[in-house]
């Protein structure tokens, strides 16, 4: 049975891509990945929260909420 | 064309399994997932500093380094 896998973030304009990786890399037969935008996408806030979400990027998949720093890349900043 | 995705870890106890979902919900058309224990196998260290594996857990894939922060749920840890 697929599940939901939900990508918050909030516009990090380095980072977005990267942390793009990870949702796309998700196995399509197991995951709907929906990708909100907590920064405009502010009603999606409290359920965040209640997904245990403290800091995005972050990935609530089963349940569980994965906080994930990328590290940006000098490139990325130059 | 598969790539691999190597997933780091430090053997942390109460994080491992929920670590793990992310690794296993990586679509298997797309990456072979290597688990690597860097506590145990430390010969792998250099390889994954040169990732740019800053801490584990840390999964390296596509060229780049996610560092994953599992807050542990309270349930967990009684």
């Amino acid at each position: 049975m697929k599940t939901n896998a939900i990508f918050y973030h909030a516009g990090c304009p380095v980072c977005i891509a990267a942390e793009q990786t990870i949702a796309n890399a998700l196995d399509p037969m197991k995951y709907d990945v929906e990708i909100v935008h907590l920064g405009n996408d502010k009603a999606r806030l409290q359920a965040a929260e209640s997904a245990g979400v403290k800091s995005v990027p972050a990935l609530v998949m089963d349940g569980a909420a994965f906080h994930i720093n990328f590290g940006a890349s000098i490139e990325a900043l130059k």
